[in-house]
């Protein structure tokens, strides 16, 4: 049986192996856990144009490495200027490399928006996108009188005064198995517009509101269309029940803004224990002391070295 | 008497003033608290050949906003690369604004890796740089086996393992007066190289190494050329004391490498207390809650939607 021959037997829709046994000997499917600043890139997935996209410079940098043709596929497709402190991906080669080599190699040759956190050889069962039981995003509003020249791109900043108790109010309207179609964006091709979210959680800590939001999956624009809305709610323009007369309308014309990409973050994607993938703490870093104060003290040895005293000479 | 006579009699070195009394009248002093991404400058100081500095582009931005010519003045002249989340700058100008103009007006115009914090109308005989009795400085490493993406040009990536105690240990013998000659930069023009250390802090938060300098005054380079032989002790490459053979030579040529740029920020500028300038917090925000993590949860508000009960129907 020609390899070719096992390869159309064995792969399916985008890449999914239908049966182990039918894997072309010699192939090794390896996961990557990937972050990457959004701001640099239009998008995740790859473009006929040939912009700067996630896929096409870390392809670029497999394909070399591997000196075959590297094709990967993602468990969230993340918009222009959407950042990703966990994004997971996966892809086939013959290559057989230990995890150091692939996280130096392709560190080294991808553009410094993207970094490897970690590598690994996984079951060719495993799909970062089908395999994926839960998706969790965090949007990060930098809520001050002045902007951050520091954070420019990595957070929105938005100086209103915002009530979070009716934010929070108005998000649970969200929680449970519902049609988002008036929170999809324009451009969405989903064939179903039906999602359960599963948790919507709202921290207000120093300057920054932190609102995650947990699903099995999102549909296009969902996440920053339910920002828009809730920031409206907050900021008292709309009172928190309108946020179930958008749901209930299931027409976008009746949502609100859409809050920019430079706050939104894919923090953490869940796959069956089985896997045993790696993992790394939500972030980003911006907010890492602030959200787990206690992981973040662990182990701290701040030690102050003091001015010796003064000699008499 | 003219203006310019009263100018050039009221106005030193700098634009110092030697006599409140001299100080032209409806001239008015004001101050303003600098963040900036250093990464996106080169440098603070206006240059010759126009390309971009923090002064220029805020020079630019207030020269348009005061319909006459601005001069500023800052607290310390950092370097291409360098970040300031406290950088004190003033100017003088016949303006009168309220602080909500000067705020909005100069952010709206100046370049996005600037933003103007606050702005408050001081004495005549402040001086950002002459005042200065203290200035913090804040060199942050990124320690961790992979690079972060999100983080570029904001920290300094070193993957090695440090011995913190060894570095802690060599960083006593630069506190108190020293002839800092072997930590200056090849183009530094200060007339002296004697300088008093006041204080190193070093702490491991995390995956962070945050090292902490307090000075009077810093020489060219020398926080980035303290780090730069730190590190070396750190890593094992140089025994503690060799930070004490350094200083004694007095030879530039007798130190280590000097450390990127990007992991360096100017962190605080003291002044005098009756001059009540706003102050605000060290920062940066990448390690904010991880060394305050008391301050950072001091208010927080985590509330999490729980899912409704499913319903019997």
């Amino acid at each position: 049986m020609t390899d070719s021959f096992q390869r159309n037997l064995a792969y399916k829709r985008n890449g999914e192996i239908s049966d182990v046994s039918l894997f072309p000997e010699g192939m090794n499917r390896v996961a990557l856990g990937l972050e990457y600043n959004g701001s640099l890139f239009h998008g995740f997935q790859s473009q006929v144009s040939g912009i700067a996209t996630v896929q096409q410079t870390l392809e670029s940098a497999l394909t070399s490495i591997c000196n075959e043709p590297i094709a990967l596929v993602c468990a969230g497709r993340t918009d222009t200027g959407v950042h990703a402190t966990n994004q997971i991906v996966h892809f086939d080669t013959h290559a057989r490399r230990a995890e150091k080599a692939w996280l130096r190699g392709a560190n080294a040759k991808i553009d410094d928006g993207v970094s490897i956190r970690w590598a690994q050889v996984v079951s060719p069962l495993f799909h970062s996108r089908f395999s994926a039981r839960a998706r969790t995003y965090r949007y990060i509003i930098y809520n001050t009188r002045t902007p951050s020249a520091l954070m420019k791109n990595l957070v929105t900043w938005d100086r209103r005064h915002f009530n979070l108790d009716d934010m929070i109010e108005g998000s649970r309207y969200l929680i449970g198995e519902h049609n988002f179609n008036a929170f999809r964006g324009a451009d969405c091709q989903a064939k179903t517009s039906i999602r359960r979210m599963d948790a919507i959680t709202i921290n207000k800590m120093g300057d920054f509101i932190v609102i995650e939001v947990k699903a099995t999956a999102f549909l296009y624009h969902m996440v920053r269309n339910i920002v828009g809305v809730l920031a409206s709610v907050a900021a008292g323009d709309r009172p928190p029940s309108w946020v179930g007369s958008v749901l209930a309308s299931e027409d976008r014309r009746c949502g609100g803004v859409t809050a920019p990409a430079a706050g939104l973050y894919l923090v953490k994607v869940e796959y069956d224990a089985s896997f045993a993938l790696p993992t790394c703490p939500k972030g980003p870093y911006i907010i890492a002391g602030l959200l787990n104060p206690q992981a973040a003290v662990a182990s701290p040895q701040p030690v102050k070295s003091q001015r010796p005293p003064k000699t008499t000479d």
